[in-house]
Parts: structure tokens; sequence; C-alpha cells
């Protein structure tokens, strides 16, 4: 294929682009992180949409039209969210209908009747402030919210297609989901992005190994990310069947992951508890947490994976030393020689952890968080980690950088990698 | 004053406004939620600079080019994150060189020895993928980066300040704060935000008892926001000086709170948690957690405040039913006869909890997060909430709305909430 037959080809398979548009002054000032968007250009990618750009605009009304006609002048389709709320900030209905050209907005009597509806069957009285959320801009059409008060709102504005949703994030989902995904034009493309995350060394590490496959004109495309403290490499395979794109994707994904070795911790969100899950999963064990400075955190991440009471037991949050004594039994004299942040107190709590549920594996951590109650000998950051398993204990200490999360955040992953680590290669 | 007077006054305060820019396909395509832009807006309010808006656009050298060039001639700063790193992917410092008008690359001796001696003290090898780190275009200087391995970038275009930053969040974060911000003009007002979070209404009940605090040329600006299960009121109030600012804005928070009574929970991120603290530190009372479908979730909520330990003992995530009765003591005869969602249970797990910790309060949750273990009579998204206090036991049944970590969420939210009113209203 010469050069300008691919380049049809690639516009053929990009023939819809989007942009979507975020209002709210909470989210320009920054006192809320915008998820929405994130979440819309998953869907769309799906659907073989590209998302060209991200845009986010604050509370006004003017500032806001004048984003959506850029967008609108842009892009085939573009996904708006926030500011259809019953308040005197919420400008988005005025916006879009300046954006139409200086539609005039008229009530929804349909969508008053379902407003009416939905106070009524939550035994709650609708006050007048709600009936602002039926205004609609003439020209458009309502999209009905079965989960909040705020109906959506479709329009036409030039040749694009532009979609207004309420910035609820569970308003907003369950709305693309139900009623706008269904009605847009299938792209003819399609992307399947996968994400393979590592955990224990560094991004530049990560790609020297990979270097050859992350030409810019490469397809699948691959790239590498650093979040969350694991080094993320991610993939995205584009071909004219969704079955076509998953098999360019899904060997990649193969060979990125032999190349990478014991670092790789696996696909998804949820990556490093659902490798320990499956890992467990596979050797019928069990697995208890003993937890002080993470007070909760790597029972909360285990648990976050759907199907965990397989293999979670449960865990003792012992975040006073009195419970690491009287809940798990370790013993005084270990507390007052060592202090509680140190190597034998870690070792006690996972044993003692693995003995009190009789599981097959205990993950025990304490460490100090911060940002109090480090010294010269004892910094903010110093945390131990323990895993007591069938045939022995380990003990690991580290001083780990950062602010309070993310001490927390890092000690409970590092304690998981050791599990996994451990169930992978010796279990 | 005139409207003439009042629109310079304000332009006067209004002296800079900045765009943030964030690059990479990771967050074009929704796999990553960016935080950094919504730090960076933080940050800029506090020095009385307005954020005009947020622009995100993926990992293309030419989008990116462009992106930059139309913030520099709308904004007098640009804050640019992420594509700074050692891989393909990375195409920032180009895109950079390219809205220069086309600037060359040149290796920064200062910052090719500092990154030596950062591979040099952690023991590592820097490969050669590492040395593009430390090209910058010709007219442009390294800002140093202590934590990681991208030094960031300095740069004017036309009128506009443009600084580029790792998108590392704990290193853009550092070098912004120690490097970045020292440097930057100050604007010539102050803006002080603060944000309210109320528990147990809906938007439009809290916008009714505040509408006359809403209009939109207000000052304080007062607006409503709903995330994370709370209803929250944002109040940003704008002045010549930090002080003057603090006052209007305190002014207005105090009126809302006082109007909107027993559903304000407090300030900031942490709000439901660290309001239940200080009303526990108040009391020198003690607090203990049973958790069940929350698998760790409030016991890792309260001890993300910092000194939690002062009130704080710790837990039982009693995951599996053998953890309900052996650890907690829970009767097997309770479990058998009612199940493990049942509000006998929640109270055995409250009650029996306070016991074991020797605490003044224990909540409890048992539910069903979901999406799969729901029956008719026991749906996804049923849980009980138990609050075990001095005098009583109080056993709440819901049944929560959304997905896993949703009904999560709201389970130890509204766990908390009650224990936040009893220790209100009757402690």
């Amino acid at each position: 294929m010469n050069a300008m037959n691919a380049m049809n080809a690639t516009n053929a398979m990009n023939s819809i682009n989007s942009i979507i548009v975020s209002i709210g002054n909470e989210l320009t000032s920054g006192q809320t992180i915008d998820t929405n968007s994130a979440y819309l250009a998953g869907q769309l990618d799906m659907l073989g949409i590209d998302t060209l750009s991200h845009v986010t605009v604050g509370d006004d009304r003017a500032v806001t039209a004048r984003a959506i006609t850029a967008a609108a002048a842009e892009a085939e389709l573009v996904l708006v969210t926030g500011g259809l709320g019953p308040t005197a900030d919420d400008i988005t209905r005025h916006a879009l209908a300046d954006a139409m050209g200086g539609a005039e907005l008229i009530e929804d009597v349909a969508s008053l009747a379902e407003l009416e509806d939905f106070f009524r069957r939550r035994g709650r009285t609708m006050v007048d402030a709600n009936r602002i959320q039926v205004m609609l801009p003439a020209g458009s059409r309502a999209i009905p919210n079965v989960c909040g008060t705020a109906p959506g709102i479709a329009a036409t504005i030039g040749g694009a297609m532009v979609y207004v949703m309420p910035g609820v994030p569970h308003e907003m989902r369950r709305m693309f989901a139900e009623r706008i995904a269904p009605e847009l034009p299938a792209g003819q493309g399609v992307v399947v992005r996968r994400i393979l995350h590592t955990f224990g060394t560094g991004e530049s590490d990560v790609g020297e190994r990979i270097a050859d496959l992350m030409a810019r004109d490469a397809n699948p495309l691959v790239g590498t990310t650093v979040a969350a403290g694991l080094v993320s490499v991610r993939i995205a395979g584009r071909a004219a069947s969704a079955a076509e794109a998953e098999r360019l994707a899904g060997a990649t994904i193969a060979e990125v992951s032999a190349r990478l070795g014991d670092w790789v911790v696996g696909e998804g969100e949820q990556a490093m508890p659902a490798a320990v899950g499956m890992l467990l999963r596979q050797r019928h064990q069990t697995l208890a947490t003993a937890e002080s400075c993470t007070g909760g955190l790597i029972g909360e991440m285990v648990t976050d994976v759907s199907g965990s009471s397989d293999y979670y037991l449960g865990g003792v949050i012992s975040y006073a030393n009195s419970v690491k004594r009287d809940l798990l039994g370790v013993g005084d004299d270990i507390l007052a020689a060592n202090g509680a942040v140190s190597e034998p107190v870690a070792r006690a709590m996972a044993d003692r952890c693995r003995d009190k549920f009789r599981a097959d594996w205990a993950v025990s951590v304490t460490g100090i968080a911060g940002p109090t109650g480090g010294s010269d000998e004892k910094p903010v950051g110093l945390a131990y980690t323990a895993l007591a398993g069938p045939d022995r204990t380990e003990v690991h200490r580290h001083v780990l950088p950062g602010d309070r999360p993310t001490i927390r955040q890092r000690a409970a992953m590092t304690a998981l990698n050791h599990l996994r680590l451990r169930l992978r290669n010796n279990g």
C-alpha cells in the first residue's frame, strides 16, 4: 500500500471525531477532579470514535457558548457534561441556546411530567427551582434521566451532533450508555485499547525493552505512563473490525508481557489485587491482612475486586498498639523492645494474623505515613511489610517517598506485590 | 462605583490568566484520569492567577504544538504537563520547540550532569534513552527535577510565560511548588476558595435554602456541586488582599452553615472522617470498626486523616462468616437464622466490636456490594449499618443505588454520618 492509500484508509477509519467539553468552576479551579471526560473517551473508543481533545471551562455562559461553538466547528460529535442542575450557577442550557444561534428556552411538557413523577416516587417535594431543569432550547430534544432530575439535551449545531448531559457521574454514565450511545453512528474503524501494568522498575527500563514497538506510526500504537506507583504500557490496536483490532492488540500484549517478565502485574484498574486474587484462586488458598499505617487500605483494595470472598477471609486493622496485642496477640515484650514500626513487630503481626484467621497467607504493614511521627532513626516513610506463608515469613524494610496518601498506597502495593511474586514463583 | 469602574477594578484584579495543557493519549483516551490540572488550578488560585480553561490533547507533536500556540495567544501563563519521558511517545519537547518557531533541541550540560548523578545515587544504570530528557529547545531553560529524570522547561512564546513539567504527579507537584511558583508574578487579586460538604439531602434542597447567595455577579461567588455522595457548596471570595478575601469567604461560609444545619459535614476532601474525628477528639472518645462489604474502606477513610491514632483504635474486616464468628464473636445461631446481611448480624458486629476493642463507639456494615450475590429478598445494594455507643445500639437498613464502588462508598459514608449526627446531637 503506498502512502496515499494508507492515508485514505486511515481517514476512512477515522470518519467521526469528538470533543468532550466539561463545565464547572469546581473543575477549572481544581476543587473537583473531572472523571467524566475519561469515562466518555473510553466509551467512544469502543464505538470507533476518536477523541481529539477535552476542554474544561467554568460556569460562565459566554465562555461555555464559545467552547461549544468551537467544538462543533472542529468535530462531528460534541459531548458536554455539567451545568444542568437547578441552581443559579447552572448555565449550560442557556449557553447551548446561545450556541444554537439564540434559541428560546421552552418548557418540555413530557420532561416536566417525568420530573414530577421522580419527586412523587421518592416522597420528596419538588421545589420551584427544579422547573428550570425541564427548559430546553427550541429545536433541541430531551433525553430522559432515569436516576436524577435533569434531563439531557440533544441538538445539532452546523453539521455537529451535540449532546449535553448532567455532571453527576452516575447519572451521566447511565444516560450515555442507555440513551446516547445507541443512537450514535458507528465509527468505521474500531480501536481496542489495553493497558499492562508493571511494578518494580522505572519507565526508562521498561521503555528500553520495548523501544522497537513504540514507533509513532505503529499499529498497535504503544506508549508508557507512570501513575499510582505503576509503570504502565498502553497498547491501542486499530482495525476495521473489533475482532481484528483485538487480535492486533492481543499479539502486542503477549510480546510486551514476554519481554517484561516478572515486572508485569496485569491489566485493568485493579491490576495488583486482581493478580493476587487470580493466583490465590488457582491454588485454592486464602489470605488475611494485618494493617497498621495503611489502616484498611489493603483490605479495601483486595475487596474492590468482585468475587474476592473466594480467597479473602478478612483482616485486623491494628492501628493502636493495644489492638496489635489484644486482637492479634503481638507480645508486649516485642512492642516494648522494638517499637511498633519494626521488623519484629511486622513479622509477629503477619505470623499471628495467619494463625488467627487460619489463612494460607497473611500480609502485614507497619510504618510511619506522616506527616508527623517521624524521627531521625525512624523517618516518615519508613515501613516494614511482612508476608507469612506455608513455609516461611519474610519481612522487607522500605523508606517510601511522597506524602501521606502516597506512602500508604506504596506500602499497600509493595505488600501485595511480595505476595504476588511469591505465589507466582514459588507457589 | 459605576459599572465602568467596577469592570476596571475586576480587570485590575484579574491581570494574569492561565491555561493548563495536559498531554497524553492515556488522558484523551480515558485510560488515565487527569489529576494534575486540578492540582495546578488550585495552586494558581492561591497566587491570584485565574485559570481560563484546561485543554487535554494526545501524544501528537503537531496537535500539541497547536495547543501550546493557541494557549500562549490567549493567556499570559501556560502550564503544560506530560510528554517529557524517555520513550518515543514523549513528544512535548519537540512540540514546544515547534511552538517557539522551530527552535533547535540542544543538550543541556548541567541537566545531563544532574541526570547522571540521579542514576548514580540510586545505583541504577542510565540507559541511552534517558539522554533525550536533557534536550531543550534553544532559548529555553531547564528547571531541575529533584525526584525524577525529566527536567522541566521554561520558555517564552509571544508575551506568554510557558512552563513544561513532567506528567508524573509527585514530580510535577514538587517542581511547581519549589521551582515555578516562586518565580511567577503575583496576581493583583487573591481568590480564596472554600468548599462546604453536606450529606443527607439533594442539590435542589440545598440550592433553595441559599438561592439568594448564588447570584452570578456576587462576591463571594457561590455554587453547588454533587460528587462522591456529597452535595457541596463552593464559595470563592475575591479581594485585593488575602485577608479580605478570607474574611469575605468566611462570612459566607458561616451564613451557609447556619442555613443548612445538620446537613453540613464540613470542609476539605476528608470532610466526613475529619468531622467524626474532631467530634471524637473533643469528647476524648474512641472508635473501632467492623466491616464486611466495605472491606476496610471505613478504616482507610478514618486513617486517611493525619492524627487519627488519637481516637481510632482499629477494626476487624470480617469478610468471611468465620471471621465474624471467631474474631468478633458473632454467634453462629444469629448468622444461621438471619444470614450475614441482616439487622441482627449488623447489631452483633457493632456490639461485639465495641466490647473487643473496649471502644466508646463502634460502627459496623454488612451488605451486598454486587454485582453478584443479590436475590429478590436481599438485592444488590442492601446494606445494614449499625452504631454501638455508650447508651444504645442503632441499626439502619438501606438499599443503595449504583455500582460496586458506589455502593461501598455510600455504605461507608452513611455509617460515618450516623456517628457524626449522634456525636453532634446527643454526645
